[in-house]
C-alpha cells in the first residue's frame, strides 16, 4: 500500500467553505497554535475518526482550545461527501485545527473562534499490499525533550521537517529519531516497532514522539487479533541494529517493513506480515 | 515605554502586495516552517533591522531556506514606507518568512518558494519612559530541550502560547520559564538579566530559548556604554530569588524591570535605569 498523490487533485475547506487561502492574522501561521489529524479516506468513508477526533480533543485540552468535537465532525463529514462525489477511491485528508485570529503577541484572545481547514488530496488507485520495505538512515536532529507537549500532533513540527530534509537528500524512504538521550523514538512519519527474541517492542513516548492512531491499533487490536503482544520500552539504537525486524506505522501506509537502516539489512518481516494482514481485514 | 496596539489599524502584505490572506497550503501552518521577526518602527523607520535580518538569516541556514536577504529588506522597506505614509508614529511589524507552499507531508519541495508576510499594528504613542515594573510568576510548562533549533525565532511557539495563557489568566504581567533542568531560561517575549552582587547575569541559551535583539545589544553596546559587563551563566531559581534586581529585554518595551516573581518584590532598579538611559540615547 502506497500513497502516491494525484498531482493538482486537492481540495481545501476552511469552516465548511471551499477557498484556497487563510485569513490573515493566523495564529496557527504565527505560533503553530493548533494541532492537526491525517486521515486516509476510503470511498468517501475515514477509516477510524474517533481515533483521530479523540487525539486531537487531547491536544485542545493541552491547548486551552475549546472542545470542537461537533464542528469537527460535521466538516469531516462534509469533506468525505465531497471526496465522494468526486469518485476519489483513496484520499489522504489532513484537518488543521487553529486557534483563529488573535492580537498581536503570544497571549491567545480570551475567546478564540478556532479555525478548521481541511485539505484533502486524490491518492493514486492502489492495491491493498504492503508498501516495499523501507530504507532509513539515522536522522542528525533529535526529537526535542518536551513532555508537556508529547504525544500530541501539534503544529510545531519543526523537527520532523529538518529530517526530512536530509532523508529526502539522501534519498531514502525515510529516518529514525531519536530523543536527546539517544533513545529510539520513531521515523519521521510514523511509529517504529522492533521485534527482538519474540517480542515486539515500541519506544516510550513520554517525552517526545507523537502517539499514533496505528500504533493503538497495533497495540490493542492488530497484534492481539494475532496473537503477539507489544510492550512499551526505551530501545537504544544497538537494540535496533540487532532487532529481527523492523517495522513503522502511519495513517497512509498502515504497516511498512524497513528493509535497512544505515549498514544493517532485513530480509524478511514476518511479524510486520502477520499484522499487515490484520490491518487489511480491517480496512476490506 | 509600553507598546499598546490601535484596534483596528493593522496592514498586512504578502511578498509586498497589501492582503488579508494567506494561499493554500502553506508550510508556516502546517508545520511551522519558517521564521518570524518583531520589529519597532519609529516613524517608519525599523530600528536594528540588520540584528533582526541576521538571526532571521541563521533560521534560513538551519532549516535550509534559501537566503531571502534582498527580498527580505525590499518587503521590510515597502512596509515602513507604508508606515510613514500613514504618518502612524510607531508600530510594531511582524515580518514572517514561510518555506511557502509544497507537497502533502514533511519533506519540503526541492525548489521551495518562501513567502512574506508583514503585518503592522499601530502602536498608541508612547513617551520614551521606562515601562513601569512588571509581575512575573512562574511558567508551569518549560523549554523543550532542542540544541539544534536553540536561539533562532522559528514558527514553532507552542511553550510560550501556553505559558502566556497561564499568566494572563492570573493577571501577571509575564512569565519565568524555565529549562528542562530547571535553570532560568527566560521570560514569554523577553530575555531575563539578574544582578547579583555588581554583577548582570543573563541565562546561557545553548539548549533553548531565543536569544533576542535587544539582549545582544544589553551584551554588547549598553551595558559596556554604562560601564557594567554581562556574564552569561547558569542561573537556578533561588539565584533569581536572591537576586538584588531583575530585569527583561524584547524589542518592543526595550528594557523592563521587574515589580514581583512570586511573593519575591523588588523596589528598585538602578541597573536597568542605567541600561535604560543608554536605550533611550540610542532611540532619539
Amino acid at each position: 500500500m502506497t500513497a502516491t498523490p494525484v498531482p493538482g487533485d486537492t481540495l481545501i475547506w476552511l469552516d465548511g467553505a471551499e477557498t484556497s487561502a487563510l485569513p490573515l492574522p493566523d495564529r496557527g501561521l504565527d505560533f503553530g497554535d493548533g494541532v492537526f489529524e491525517t486521515l486516509l479516506v476510503k470511498h468517501g468513508e475515514p477509516l477510524y475518526p474517533d481515533l483521530h477526533l479523540t487525539r486531537m480533543l487531547r491536544g485542545c485540552k493541552v491547548l486551552s482550545l475549546p472542545d470542537c468535537t461537533i464542528s469537527l465532525r460535521r466538516n469531516l463529514k462534509a469533506a468525505c461527501s465531497a471526496i465522494a462525489a468526486r469518485g476519489w477511491h483513496w484520499a489522504s485528508l489532513r484537518m488543521t485545527l487553529s486557534r483563529g485570529c488573535g492580537p498581536r503577541g503570544y497571549t491567545p484572545p480570551a475567546d478564540p473562534e478556532p479555525r478548521i481547514i481541511i485539505s484533502a488530496t486524490r491518492l493514486d488507485d492502489f492495491d491493498l499490499d504492503m508498501s516495499a520495505p523501507a530504507k532509513l538512515h539515522l536522522a542528525d536532529v533529535r526529537w526535542a525533550t518536551q513532555p508537556a507537549l508529547a504525544g500530541l500532533k501539534h503544529l510545531n513540527r519543526l523537527e520532523q521537517v529538518l529530517a526530512a530534509v536530509d532523508y529526502t537528500k539522501a534519498g531514502l524512504d525515510e529516518a529514525v529519531m531519536l530523543d536527546q538521550n539517544a533513545r529510539v523514538i520513531s521515523v519521521v512519519a510514523g511509529n517504529l516497532f522492533v521485534v527482538t527474541g519474540g517480542e515486539i517492542l515500541t519506544p516510550v513516548l513520554e517525552h517526545c514522539g507523537i502517539r499514533g492512531t496505528r500504533r493503538d491499533l497495533v497495540i490493542r487490536c492488530w497484534a492481539p487479533a494475532a496473537g503477539l503482544a507489544v510492550r512499551e520500552s526505551d530501545i537504544g539504537i544497538e537494540q535496533l541494529q540487532e532487532a529481527d525486524e523492523v517495522f513503522y506505522s502511519n495513517s497512509l501506509v498502515g504497516l511498512r517493513p524497513v528493509a535497512s537502516f544505515g549498514r544493517r539489512r532485513w530480509s524478511t518481516h514476518p511479524t510486520c506480515d502477520a499484522l499487515y494482514r490484520q490491518y487489511r481485514e480491517a480496512l476490506t
